[in-house]
C-alpha cells in the first residue's frame, strides 16, 4: 500500500502542475484575448501611425541632442501629436538638462611629413568633450586594446594620443553584448589616458560595421583627472592607423575640436495617456527617450521607441478599448547625457496619489520585435511568460530576464516592474550614434509591429495586472 | 479503492508523459550537443565566409537568370568555391534551361494627348512575356482588383490594357502571405486579360513598398489563349494611374516591350559535399537555387541560400566534426522559371545508390533567422521540435509546420523530410525580384546567423536521424 500511497500522492502532486499547465492557461487567454490580439496585429499593420509620426519627428525636430532647438521642436511635436491623437492628462514636465554643443571644426589629420600632406580621418567629438587648444593638438599617436595594455605602458604613453581599438566581438548572438565588452573605451578613454599622460584620446566607433562613419556616444571625465578631448574614429580608419602603426616607427596627428559645454537650459519630458476605467491611480507607463545624438536623426535611437509609445496608447484607443488601469505614454528628456528626464520623473509633483505598477521601454532600435525582456525577479519574469501565447501570434513570443531600459532605471529602483521590448540586434550598431541613423534604415512593418507588441503587452497588464 | 485506482492509473499514465518531458531531452542535448553548437555560434560570426561568398557571386556572376553568361559564371564560381574549400564529390550535373531575354525596350508611356506630352511609368516586362508588336501597344487603360472583378466587365475590356492593381495586404504578419494574395495577378494576369480580348496586362508590383521600382517574376500562358505582354508597374505608379483613372473618363498608354523567348541552353546544378563516416550513402541536402531573376544581384533571392548552403558545409568541415551521414549543397539552377534543376536531380543517375533522408532549403532571403519550418508531417514536426532548445541558443528556436523551398519539393514529393530556414519577412518583398536586391541590403550577422542554423540542423540530422 504504501507504494501505491506514494505514487497516489506523486498524482496529487503532478496533476495540478500538468493538467493545470500551460495548455489551459492558453486557451483561457485565447479565448480572453486572441480576437484582441488579431485586432492589434491586423489595425497595427494596416494602419499604424508609427512611421508616419517617425518621418515627421525626424524631419521637423531633425536631431535633438538635450538643450538644443531640435529638442524642443520633439517637445512641441509630441505633445502635439498626443493632443491631436486626444490623449488625456497631455503636458509636460520641467527638467533643467545639460547642453553641449558640437563645434563646427572636428578634424583629425594624419600629418604625412614625408609626402609634406595631410590625410583627414573620419572622427567625430564625443559627447561631453572639452575642446582642443586653439590651432589642435599634434602628438604621435599609440595604439591599445585595454586599459591594462595602456597602464603597462607607463610612461611611454605621456604627451601622446592614445588610440584604443578594441573592436565589438562579432562572436556575440546578441550585439548589445559585444557593445558592453567595448564602450568602457569610450566612457573612460579620455580618464585612463589622462592618468598616464597623454593629451587626447580616440576611440575606435562603437560598430560591428567596417565603414568610414564616425559614431559618437557619451564619454565622462573625473574630477581628480585633468580633462583631455576625446573623439570617436570610423572602424576603417582605425584599422588603417593600426596598420600604419606596424609599419612605421611613427604616425602623428592633429586632432582639433572646437565644442564646448554651456550652462543647463530647461528642457521637458512630454506625457500623454488613457485614463484607466478602474484604478485610474494606478500607472502602466510605456516609453521612449526624446533627445537624440546630434548625428544622424535619432530615428533608431530611439525617435522608435517614442512613436512606439505614442502608437500603443493611440492603438488601444482606436480598438475602442477601456483598460482598467492607466496607460502611460512617456517621452523623457536627457537619456543620452544625463538621465535627467528619468531622474526627474519618479519624483514631480505629478506623481502625488500615482502607484506605478509597471514600465517598458523600447530603446534597442525600430527592429522586428522577438519579445519582452523582464528586468525583474524570477515571479515577474513566470507571470509574464504565461502570456506567450498570445506574444507568438505578433512573432514576439520571447520572454526572458534582460535589461529594460536606462529611462525607466529610477523606476526600477522604486519597485516598479521593469520591462524592454526585446528586437532583432543584428543591425542596431551599424546606425547607433552616428549619420547612419535615419529613416531610410527603419523598416515600416518591423517599427509598427514593435508598437503592437507594446500595446499588447500594456493592455495585458492593465487587465491581468502583475 | 477504485478511486485510488483510477488516479493510480492516471498517474501512471501522466509520469512518464511529465518526468520525462522536454526538460530531460533539453538536457541530454545540451550535454551531447551544447559546446557544438556554441563553437558554430562563435566560429560562424567570426570567421563566417557567407558574406564574402555572396559578394564575389554578386558581383562576378551579377545577374544570372537561366540561360544568361551571368548564371554560367555562377555555376563556375561555386564550384571553384567548393573545391578550393575542400568539399568532396564536386561536380555539375547539366540540365537543359529555358532562355528568357530582356529587351533593350520596356517602356510604358502615359499618353498626355491634352498636353502633347508623355510620361514614362516604371515598368519591366514579367518573365516569360512576349514582345509587344514593333512600336509598341498604344491601349486605354482598366484597372481591375480581381479576376471575378475583369471577368464581370465582360466586352468592356476588349482591345484595352488591364491594370492588375490588388495591393499586398499589410495586415498579415508574414510577408509571405500578403505575397500568396496577391501573385495570382501576376502569374496568371496576361492569361485572364487575354481571355476577355485585352491587349497587355500591367501588373502591381509585388511588395508592400511604395516606391518607384517594379519587380519582375514569372507569368504564364495558357496554349488555348491568345498571348499578350506584360508588364509589371510600381506601387507608385499603380497607385498615380488608380487616381488618374477616377479622376478622367480615359487614360491611354502606350506600352512596348523587346523581350524574347530562345531556344533552351544546357545549364548545371552544382554539387559539393562532406562524406557521412557511417552511412555516406544517406544524404542530407542543404539547398539554395543559384538564377536570379536579371533585375538587381539576387543577393537575397537566392543567393543568400547558396552562399549559405556552401558555408553550412564549411563551418561543420571547419569544426573537425564528422558527420554520420553525408551533408550535400545544392546549388539548384532554374528556380525561378522552370524548375528545371529542382525536376532533374532527384532522378539523375549520380542519384543510384542514394537515399536522401532530408532536405533544408534557404530561399526567403538572408535575413535573421527565426527557426525551421517542417513542411511534413506532425512526426516530424515533433522530432525537429525536440531539438529547439539547441536552436533557441541561436535565436532561432520557432520550430512550426510551414513551407520548405521549391527546389526541393520534388524531391519531398519522393518521401524525403523538407524543411526550410525560417527568417524574418518584413523586409524581403521590398527588394524581391528588383533592382533593389543588392547586397547593400544583406547583414552580414544575419547572413551567416542562417547559416549557422542550417549547419546546425544538418548535423543534427545526421547524428540523430529524423
Amino acid at each position: 500500500m504504501i507504494g501505491r500511497l506514494v505514487i497516489v500522492h506523486l498524482a496529487m502532486f503532478l496533476i495540478p502542475r500538468c493538467a493545470i499547465s500551460q495548455t489551459d492557461i492558453d486557451s483561457t487567454l485565447l479565448h480572453r484575448y486572441g480576437d484582441t490580439v488579431q485586432r492589434f496585429l491586423e489595425i497595427g499593420l494596416r494602419e499604424g501611425q508609427s512611421y508616419h509620426m517617425l518621418k515627421e519627428l525626424t524631419t521637423v525636430a531633425g536631431h535633438r541632442l538635450s538643450g538644443s532647438e531640435g529638442a524642443e521642436r520633439a517637445v512641441e511635436l509630441t505633445k502635439n501629436l498626443m493632443l491631436g491623437l486626444g490623449f488625456e492628462n497631455v503636458h509636460t514636465e520641467q527638467v533643467m538638462v545639460p547642453r553641449w554643443v558640437r563645434g563646427s571644426v572636428e578634424e583629425c589629420l594624419l600629418m604625412d611629413l614625408k609626402n609634406h600632406r595631410a590625410v583627414p580621418l573620419s572622427v567625430c567629438a564625443l559627447g561631453g568633450s572639452v575642446a582642443t587648444p586653439e590651432g589642435g593638438i599634434e602628438a604621435a599617436v599609440i595604439e591599445v586594446k585595454s586599459f591594462e595594455e595602456l597602464a603597462s605602458l607607463g610612461e611611454a604613453a605621456r604627451g601622446n594620443i592614445v588610440l584604443f581599438n578594441r573592436p565589438f566581438d562579432p562572436g556575440k548572438l546578441n550585439t548589445f553584448e559585444s557593445y558592453v565588452g567595448a564602450v568602457d573605451q569610450r566612457s573612460r578613454g579620455a580618464i585612463e589616458a589622462a592618468k598616464v599622460g597623454a593629451v587626447a584620446a580616440l576611440v575606435r566607433s562603437m560598430t560591428h560595421a567596417a565603414d568610414d562613419v564616425p559614431h559618437t556616444g557619451m564619454m565622462n571625465y573625473d574630477e581628480e583627472i585633468p580633462r583631455i578631448p576625446a573623439a570617436a574614429v570610423s572602424t576603417r580608419d582605425a584599422d588603417s592607423l593600426s596598420v600604419l602603426l606596424h609599419q612605421r616607427q611613427s604616425v602623428t596627428l592633429r586632432l582639433t575640436l572646437t565644442c564646448q559645454t554651456l550652462p543647463d537650459v530647461p528642457s521637458s519630458n512630454v506625457i500623454g495617456e488613457i485614463r484607466g476605467s478602474e484604478h485610474p491611480e494606478e500607472i502602466i507607463v510605456v516609453a521612449g527617450h526624446l533627445d537624440a545624438w546630434d548625428k544622424g536623426t535619432g530615428a533608431h535611437d530611439d525617435g522608435a521607441g517614442c512613436v512606439q509609445a505614442i502608437e500603443a496608447v493611440r492603438l488601444i484607443k482606436s480598438l475602442g478599448l477601456t483598460p482598467k488601469r492607466t496607460i502611460r505614454a512617456v517621452m523623457f528628456m536627457n537619456e543620452e547625457n544625463g538621465m535627467r528626464g528619468a531622474k526627474a520623473y519618479p519624483i514631480a509633483p505629478e506623481r502625488a496619489g500615482e502607484t506605478h505598477i509597471a514600465a517598458m521601454e523600447s530603446d534597442r532600435g525600430g527592429f522586428a520585435p522577438r519579445g519582452i525582456s523582464v528586468h525583474d525577479d524570477s515571479v515577474a519574469l513566470q507571470k509574464v511568460r504565461r502570456w506567450s501565447v498570445l506574444f507568438e501570434r505578433l512573432n514576439a513570443g520571447t520572454i526572458q530576464m534582460g535589461y529594460s531600459g536606462v529611462d525607466i532605471a529610477p523606476l526600477k529602483e522604486r519597485g516598479v516592474h521593469a520591462f524592454g521590448l526585446d528586437v532583432e540586434t543584428h543591425r542596431y550598431f551599424d546606425y547607433h550614434h552616428s549619420d547612419n541613423d535615419t529613416i531610410d534604415k527603419v523598416n515600416p512593418r518591423e517599427l509598427e509591429l514593435g508598437a503592437i507588441v507594446e500595446a499588447l503587452f500594456c493592455y495585458l497588464v492593465s487587465e491581468e495586472g502583475l
